[in-house]
This record gives structure tokens, C-alpha cells and sequence, in this order.
């Protein structure tokens, strides 16, 4: 008889969600996968296994009467392995089925110096093995709410016509000359404008080159990596990450807005509906509040409210005594976190967008209000993480732009981003959305370096 | 009355797929975009108009009778404009309907210098205007398509369970140390190794990053960009590209090529459905043969054939008089692309997995055959073009991949790959498309330069 193969996922699926004549079908299942556990107490043994399409093991049970029991009884943790055997429904059990195994065949065997033993690793010990640590519970989840996530982005936009483009990141353009870009030099270079006969370094923002775009098409979005030499060694920076940067023709700040509520809704939506034992896990393992949190933020309507009347509050708020790390309150200072999470946590105890900031403290494309001061820039702040996604309205008005441009010596080099003010320049908005920080905020993990793959942060690199 | 906003591709896809009541709907229509041509006949004017959301332009017609005619009759090419007016339904005219404008008001002008004039350019002169292109026809066609097929790879492979990883850009891991990468080092820093405490460079591949999540969650896969700094000159070559790289643990040599078929159709079909108006134009404008060489590879089982079959193949046609321009065929030898459309056009008259490769011309990591001299690699040839997918079986003995890591001195620094193969590593197999090169066989573009929104080559960047 032929091998009938499945994975752990269509198991669970076909108990959880299947017909009565699918379920009747499950006779004798085949799955290959690996070994988390091996307890053989004699008579009988238990494997917990996993082949990484589902986030719950699949519990494997033997016994002297398998037809491969010595190999059974021999497996040790991270094993690769086939199994052929009886697929039994167990109601009542923790594990609402279980296989009787009788055939084994060894895949990949597994040295003792494995480091993922059955025990609990500390975070910092699975960052030395990112090699492995996709393996363990928490990494399984967060790596599979990664994938889910990003394909909610890509399904939010393509729906809605957005197209996607892919923005380089090679760039002579190194944003605003801050000088904490990368250079990109041929390792077989003489001079570092050898090879493209220019200097050039990573990109922080695709921006700049999608804006043309959307003056093409309206609707356009980015999704790739960016990058920042942030010697900075916090949490939330890493030096390679991925951003979202979509951008639109013929809409306005208010416009702007109401995109990216829906848009955050609707990846929160998306991955509550598309790993609800992930999230469980992430809110019984790493953040109690967790569910409640994003429950709240997709029932709630984002308030919107100016910087200006931020600061009042942060004002009045001092003078009632809340202690802030830094209590000098000004208009016209950068809001630290302190301030953003005051604001959203304890004022509006919801999400909310600060707009209109002072211009000399937001980037120089924003658009310029009528008042001189401020610029039609709009920042959504959320409880417990404060800025999530920054936005505006773009500049369109060439004579502005240009002066702005002039004034702080950025001009040479960005002639044609200029132009698209005018030929056919128009209204237009965008925002970016760190996708890194999204992830966190969605799992509720703590640090930037437990939800990238291999992440990127200075003074450390081994892969 | 509010105005009832539409976009081109609502109006046509209401006139198309719509039903009666929706069509009877359609009264006064806004709609905001570009005028692609404005004439002015002294009694009625015609305006092309788009707003980059469909293919097709949209018919305006003004007359004297308009509300706004002399701000219509003014407006120039380029001019981004919102219009109100009457939709026309017009059976029989080239145009399925037109919009009879009544307002009309200029959101951009766009003066006299403006390049994309009504006239055809040619790709050299619009490769110089990478920022403008994006609103020629072809163009237009172009990114539309690069989305679409981007989204599809991302649908083929969630659909069947694949997670998507972001493996890293920057890397310690210069591939086979071949010489051609970009280093990356930054911009502050005193030596290169200054940040991240070791030399690094950008990416070439991220197969060795995602084997060991294959090894974890099973199926999975990369979709970003890679690098190389090539020097070579031609229309295939891009030192910026986007690459697909799916990696799948239990899955040998024969299981590869059943996903790689499976992707290459299932991108076709998905392009051929979502975008047929673009199709039809790169089949009469791009190349005639290009809808004919796509149906027929979807309807096509791929043939598969050994390197060492090929081999034979091609000494005989030497002897039967076919000339190469490198007519010294030997085992042994890496095929060039006139010997690879050979065999795919002239023999198999299809696409054709040429497989078991020397082991001398393939990746390291690359299966190595029972016969000691050939490779479990797989590269997929078709028509027109040669190479499009490359993939093979990974070696998955710990002590044949090292002593093959070895013998090239690649060994440190890898270390954490060759452990993969310690812990439960198993039969595993993955393969890499350029996602550009897919485009251009997709779309018939004959040049890389022109499918990517900014091309990267050697000795140009201007964006």
C-alpha cells in the first residue's frame, strides 16, 4: 500500500475542521518531522512531534508491539524522522488524537551536544543560536505570525489596487546627510565611485523614489528592507529592517489617516484570525495584556489631535506633578517616548494620531500649513509602544520645496525628485510602517532581536 | 450633490463585469488624474485621460457648453487635473464609453520642458527618466505586471503553507568568495570592520540562511533583494535584483521539480488572468510570439533530462553541422545560453530540466550523486530565453559537505550551516528564481533595465 503522507497542520485540520467521511479516511498516516521529546517508560512511549506546519505537536505513541521499537526507543531529541502508523482519535485526552507508530525510519540523526534540550533557554542564550532557534516554541510562533503578517500587508494593499514597488536600495541618496548610512563600496573597487561612478550607500527610505510612483499610478506601496548605522543599543533599533511605504496620489493628510487605521486593523484582524494559537501562546507566554490590547485598538476609532494641543496637556500634566524623565515641555521640541505613551496611554487610553508637528523637527518633503510653522505630518501613537507609524502630506508646491531643499544643501542629486513637482505634481501622502516594530507590537515580544530572523545590530554578527 | 469619486479601473471594470443597476448608477462621475493628450477641435476637445489604475485610458469630452472650458481647453500633457461630468456609455466607438466633463480643476500644472511629449520614445531615452517613465504606456504595463507577479509568487507559496523569512542583506558570508560583492561598511566608521566587529558585504544568496528554517517549519521561503557586483555589460545582468528562493525539508531532487513546474505555471496563468490588457499589449507591441511561448509552456509537461544526455545531444548536432559559437562540447563544461535554447527550442521544443550536472561547475552545497562525479542539481531551460530556475538537492552528509567546505577553505565562518546537518538535519532540496528574469520572460522585455523601477548596473545610477 502506498504511503499516505501528511503534515501536522492538515491533521489538526482535518480534526478541527473536516468532514466526518475526511476524518473517517485517516487510517494509516505517514508524517515526516522531528523529535521535540522521546519518554519510553518501558512498556510504552511517547514522542511529542513537530514538523513545523503547526504550531502544536502531534503525540506519537509506541510500543514493544511497533515493528520498530528499538529504533523508537532510541530517538533522541531533534531527530529527523519518518513514521508510518495509526492515526486514533482520543477525546477527552489533552491532545485530541495521538498515532500509534509501528514503522520508524531515521532521517537525520541528531548529536548529543544538541542545544535545544527540554528545558527552558533564555532569550539572550537563543540569540546565539539563531540557527536553531526557529525550533523552539516561542520562535515558531513568531516566525510563522512573521510570514502571516507580511502577507496581510501585501493582501491589504493588493486589494485595494496598490501597486508594489520595489524601491533600490543601492541609492546615491543618503536621506538627509544625517551620515549614519552604510556605503556600499565593489570589494574589488579601487576608489568607492569606481563602481557606479558615484558614492553610494544603503538605503533609509524608499520614499523618495516611490513618490514618482504614485504620480504614475496613485496608489502605490514599498515593502522591503531599509537600513540605519544606529549605534544606538536599545531594543527597538536594529540596523537592517524591513519598512512599509506606501504612498498616494490625490490624497490629503486626512486621507492619509483613515489608511493606515484601516490598515492596522486590518493586519490585526488578519493575524488574530490566522494564528489564534500563536496569539494565545504569546498572550499565556510573553504579554498578559496582549489580546485585550489589540482587541481594543481594532474597536477603537483613532482619535486625531495637533502636536500643538499635545504639548497643553503634556504642560498641565507637569504642572499636576506626573513626572516625566525629561519634564521641560516646550513647543517645539522632539515628544520622547515617555511623552507619546503619556498621551495615548493615560489621556486617550487608545490609539491616536499627533499631527502637525513643528516643522524643524520633521523631514524636509512634509508639507508646509498655513500657519508657517507646523507641517501636515501625522504620527499614530499606541499604548504600550507609543509611535507606530509616521506619515504625511507631501510637499507639492515646487517654489517651497526647492527653498526647503536649497536651504539645507540637499539639492544636488535630487533635481528629478523636484521635477515630479512640476509635471503634474499633486496632493499626495504616504507613511511608513517599521515592519520589525509592527511584528513586536502584534506578538508583544520585547526586543527588536527576537522577531527578525537574524537580526542586525552593531557589535554583533555571526551569520 | 457630494461628488461621486471614481477611479478608471471602477468605470471600466463597471462596464465590463458590472451589473444593470450598477451601470445605471454611473450619472455624474468625478475622477482625478493626468492628461495623457488634450485636443481642441474649436467645438468639441477630447481629452485622453488616465489615472493609473487601468491599462486603458479614459475618453473626456468638453465643449463650449462645459462649465470650466477654458481651464479645459488650456490644459497641456501632464496636467494633473479633477474632472466632473456626465458618464456616456458610447457602443460602437473604440471607446466602450466616454465622460462628458463639465468641471474641470487643475491639481498640478506641469510646464512646457515636459519630455513624455505625444510621441513614441525609445527605452534608452526613457531609462533616462526613470522618475517620468512610469506614465508611458509600456511602462505602465510593466510595474503593473511586476506587481501582479510579485503578489502571485507570495499567493503560490502561502497558499501551500510556505513561510516567507527575511534573510539578511548584510552578511559575514560572501558566497563562494568569488570576489564579486559589495562591501558595506559605515559611513562613521574608522575600518570596516568598525560596527559590526567583522568585514561584511551584501548578499548573494539567501539559500544558506533559510536552510535552517526548511529544517524548522519545513517549507519556506525568501523573496528579497541580492547582489552582485557584476561588471558585465549586458541586458541580463542587474547588481540589484529580487531573488526567490523556497527551500523545502523531505523533498528530493524529483519534488523540487514537480514545486518548480508547479510555480513557473502557476505564475503564468496568474499574470495571463490579472492582467490581460498588459498582455495583449507586450504580444503586439514587445514580441508577437510572446502569449503563443507562454500557453504553450503552461500547457507543456516539463521534460527531464541528465547534463550528461545534453552533452550527447549537443556533440551530434556539431557533427550534423549546427554551429555554436563555441562548438567544443565536453563533459565537463559549464553550457552557454546558445547551447541551453538549443537543446530547449530545437530539441525538446519546450522546457526541460537538465539535471545531474558536474560537480565541478555547481555550488558546494550542492548533492553530491552516487557516481562521485555529477550533482543532484536541476536547472529548468525554456524557450527564448535559456536558464530561468535553478535548484538542486542539498547535501545533507555532514562529512561529505564538510570535506567539500574544506577543500575551498570556506569552512569558517560557516560553521553554524555545517551544524544544520548535526541536528536532525534530513533530505532537503530548494531553488532560486530572479524575479526579474521571470518578468522579462513574462512580459517579452528583452532588457533588465527596463522591467526594474531604478536599474542598478555598472557605471550608471543617477536615482
Amino acid at each position: 500500500m502506498e504511503k499516505q503522507l501528511y503534515s501536522d497542520f492538515e491533521l489538526y485540520d482535518i480534526v478541527t475542521c473536516g468532514d466526518q467521511e475526511e476524518l473517517a479516511s485517516l487510517k494509516e498516516v505517514t508524517l515526516q518531522g522531528w523529535v521535540r521529546t522521546n519518554r519510553d517508560n518501558g512498556s510504552i512511549g511517547f514522542i511529542e512531534f513537530n514538523d513545523g506546519t503547526y504550531f502544536k505537536n502531534v503525540q506519537l505513541v509506541y510500543s514493544k508491539d511497533s515493528k520498530d521499537y528499538e529504533v523508537l526507543s532510541s530517538l533522541g531529541t531533534g531527530f529527523a524522522i519518518e513514521i508510518t502508523g495509526e492515526f486514533r482519535l482520543t477525546p477527552g485526552n489533552k491532545q485530541p488524537f495521538e498515532v500509534f507508530v509501528n514503522e520508524c525510519e531515521i532521517k537525520g540523526a541528531c548529536d548529543d551536544d544538541y542545544p535545544l534540550q527540554k528545558k527552558r533557554h533564555s532569550f539572550e542564550f537563543l540569540r546565539e543560536i539563531a540557527h536553531l532557534r526557529p525550533r523552539a516554541n516561542t520562535f515558531q510562533a513568531v516566525y510563522r505570525v512573521r510570514s502571516v503578517l507580511a502577507f496581510a500587508v501585501h493582501e491589504f494593499f493588493q486589494e485595494r489596487g496598490f501597486l508594489y514597488i520595489h524601491t533600490p536600495l543601492i541609492t546615491t541618496n543618503d536621506g538627509e546627510g544625517a551620515g549614519n548610512v552604510f556605503d556600499v563600496i565593489a570589494h574589488d573597487s579601487k576608489s568607492p565611485e569606481d563602481f557606479y561612478g558615484h558614492r553610494v550607500n544603503l538605503t533609509v527610505t524608499g520614499q523618495l523614489h516611490v513618490e514618482p510612483f504614485a504620480l504614475a499610478f496613485r496608489d502605490v506601496y514599498t515593502f522591503g528592507p531599509t537600513f540605519r548605522a544606529e549605534r544606538s543599543n536599545t531594543v527597538r533599533h536594529a540596523s537592517e529592517f524591513w519598512m512599509i511605504e506606501p504612498e498616494m496620489a490625490f490624497c490629503d493628510l486626512n486621507d492619509n489617516m483613515d489608511i493606515i487605521e484601516e490598515c492596522i486593523k486590518y493586519c490585526i484582524d488578519y493575524v488574530l484570525e490566522s494564528c489564534p494559537e500563536e496569539m494565545k501562546f504569546f498572550n499565556s507566554m510573553i504579554d498578559n495584556t496582549l489580546l485585550e490590547r489589540l482587541n481594543h485598538v481594532r474597536n477603537s476609532q483613532f482619535k486625531r489631535m495637533p502636536y500643538t494641543e499635545g504639548i497643553e496637556i503634556l504642560k498641565k500634566a507637569v504642572a499636576e506633578g506626573v513626572k516625566f524623565e525629561n519634564p521641560n515641555i516646550e513647543w517645539g521640541m522632539d515628544l520622547q517616548s515617555e511623552h507619546e505613551r503619556y498621551i495615548t496611554e493615560k489621556v486617550v487610553k487608545g490609539p491616536v494620531f499627533l499631527t502637525d508637528y513643528p516643522k524643524d523637527i520633521k523631514a524636509f518633503y512634509m508639507r508646509q500649513n498655513d500657519d508657517g510653522k507646523t507641517v501636515a505630518a501625522c504620527d499614530l501613537l499606541v499604548p504600550a509602544v507609543g509611535e507606530l507609524v509616521g506619515g504625511s502630506q507631501r510637499e507639492e508646491r515646487y517654489d517651497l520645496l526647492k527653498a526647503k531643499m536649497d536651504s539645507l544643501g540637499i539639492t544636488e542629486g535630487l533635481e528629478w525628485y523636484l521635477d515630479t513637482r512640476r509635471y503634474g505634481g499633486c496632493v499626495h501622502s504616504g507613511f511608513g510602517i517599521g515592519f520589525d516594530r509592527l511584528l513586536m507590537y502584534v506578538t508583544g515580544m520585547q526586543n527588536i532581536r527576537d522577531v527578525q530572523p537574524y537580526p542586525r545590530t552593531s557589535n554583533t554578527i555571526k551569520y
